[in-house]
């Protein structure tokens, strides 16, 4: 059996310890496992963005990983703790709609368990989660940690809105590429933007263009420039999609 | 036997390859190491917060653990480099006060050893910590490298102060939880803080509160806002406890 | 045999997922592999500061190592893919410049290789360079991904120029320290520096100084201040040595 795969998804930033505290927990529980960063980085609170990256990433990694997100304004109140099966992947992380993209889960498993020791109010990450991805490691079913989840929290995806906002600047979209063809536009506040590129490269100077992205949803990107800034776009905004 | 686990601490940033070349030697001497970063963004020059940091992380990692400390704005001076083992855990790095939590260590070593080939008086993390690393991998005890350390450099930990100031911008204090009940308050400059809170989402809008933080010492948190930026605190203030 | 070993060197930042999809593809061809990271914050487009990266780190891996290096401001245009050897390392990356400082090298491949499968044209780093990493980890000698490279992009390396600008502030020459010595002089812009220091804290305070760097080159530091904003250097500026 290859060694267990374990990636990390937070709001934690890189500059503090509570990142590699979260690691240390997990090492210490099984000193062979491969532990990858998706991000640390997320806007503090930043939930859609994180379930964003969470939704297109797990499926480029092994079926067996267990995917750890937490992004968690509520850490500490009575929000629940969760762990998802979907395609062979385990997800753990709190129930605060970081998960939307993956409902229907194959199965949704609210976390009552609780490690032994000290649990700390603001870091459940480190005190609660990193330990129940020990115990899943370990081979305990995620359903044997608590009980059958309902309702989970979820995001409204059924509206065309930008999910997240990239390094670049450019603009991601929930909208399928299959919609991006001649005669379409995206309305992002008072911007319309009609022009389609393939490339960035392709792109005029300081003109933003729709262009298919890396997820295969309509991405507004502009050649050398931040086009979120342009169009003073933000995670969360509606758009209107033509026609 | 597992893999050895190395972490790494330093200001060295990671937009630039310093981390790398250091990762590098450690993993040319033993292929097999773990490596887990800490952080490589404490402020330059940032002794106390690396310091704060190592403290607080260390203990989550296995026994047997190797840390690399590198917060060294005196490099290439006559400061001494260092070796401690403390709880089963050996520390590596600059005799500059980074250390100065983890006093009285169980054995501490000034490391006169050197490697072969050029030493870049700019470089000591990549050309003589991380090969002394490398050195204490394979086998050979700590206190072989050199001889015995007499009088570490170390901070003054008797008084109540700013220990560091995380991404969120929680000002966090050296001061232990148990200090923390009704009628207690803490003096930052001019602000009196006297509001206790369980988690931060219990804090009202813009009002700093205390909070017992992950490190099990009091904190001054507000909610979706800097605390530090609201209190002008700063790594190293000195801090008023009452009563 | 021991487990590979793969470095990435990018600008893609490490705020969003694009990194994390790039070590799933190389861990999904190859479980056991270490990823270890060189950057991936060289600033948008910094194609030479990313050359000078991966040439100064490279030599510190052990040999056999594949280095995965994605500055391509150029992606989804006709630019090529390569795949390098030199010194017992494989470089792998876009043909525009990042490679400059290896050349000649043993022996260059343009990449004609597609996996099968979507290609996005906006990431080739995680739909055809990580593909063809995995490749190669498993045995496929890199000129059978293609023909040989002929006329590879290249900096002029010839002249004496800023190649980097660190985390510090420090400005990075490709200027050898051999010609460090006493009355030479360094032109950035108008101002002319002569005063030679060892060490960064040997410098006074705001008086930029040359050092012989890390990499043996000349850097230009300044003690506790960014020397680049200073002298306003900007990576890729052309330099004047005296004598």
């Amino acid at each position: 059996m290859s060694r267990p795969l374990i990636t990390l998804l937070s709001d934690f930033g890189t500059e503090d310890a509570y990142v590699a505290q979260v690691k240390a927990r997990i090492l210490s529980a099984l000193p062979d496992a491969t532990i990858v960063d998706i991000t640390h980085e997320v806007p503090p609170y930043g939930v859609l963005s994180a379930a964003w990256l969470l939704f297109t990433s797990y499926g480029y990694f092994p079926a067996g990983s267990i995917h750890l997100c937490v992004v968690d304004p509520g850490v500490g109140t009575s929000r629940a703790a969760v762990a998802l099966k979907k395609d062979g992947h385990t997800f753990v992380g709190p129930d605060n709609g970081v998960f939307s993209f993956l409902y229907p889960a194959d199965e949704a498993t609210e976390i009552l368990w609780r490690p032994e020791g000290h649990i700390s109010p603001t870091f459940h990450a480190r005190d609660i989660f990193a330990p129940a991805v020990g115990e899943i490691m370990k081979g305990v079913p995620p359903k044997q940690l608590g009980q059958p989840l309902t309702n989970p929290v979820r995001f409204d995806l059924a509206k065309a809105m930008v999910v997240h906002i990239d390094r670049f600047g450019t603009v991601i979209t929930n909208v399928d590429c299959s919609k991006l063809k001649q005669g379409c536009a995206v309305l992002v506040g008072k911007t319309r933007i009609e022009r389609i590129a393939q490339t960035f490269s392709d792109i005029p100077p300081g003109e933003p263009a729709l262009v298919c992205g890396s997820a295969s949803t309509i991405e507004i990107a502009a050649n050398r420039m931040r086009a979120a800034d342009i169009l003073g776009a933000e995670v969360g905004m509606e758009l209107v999609f033509e026609p």
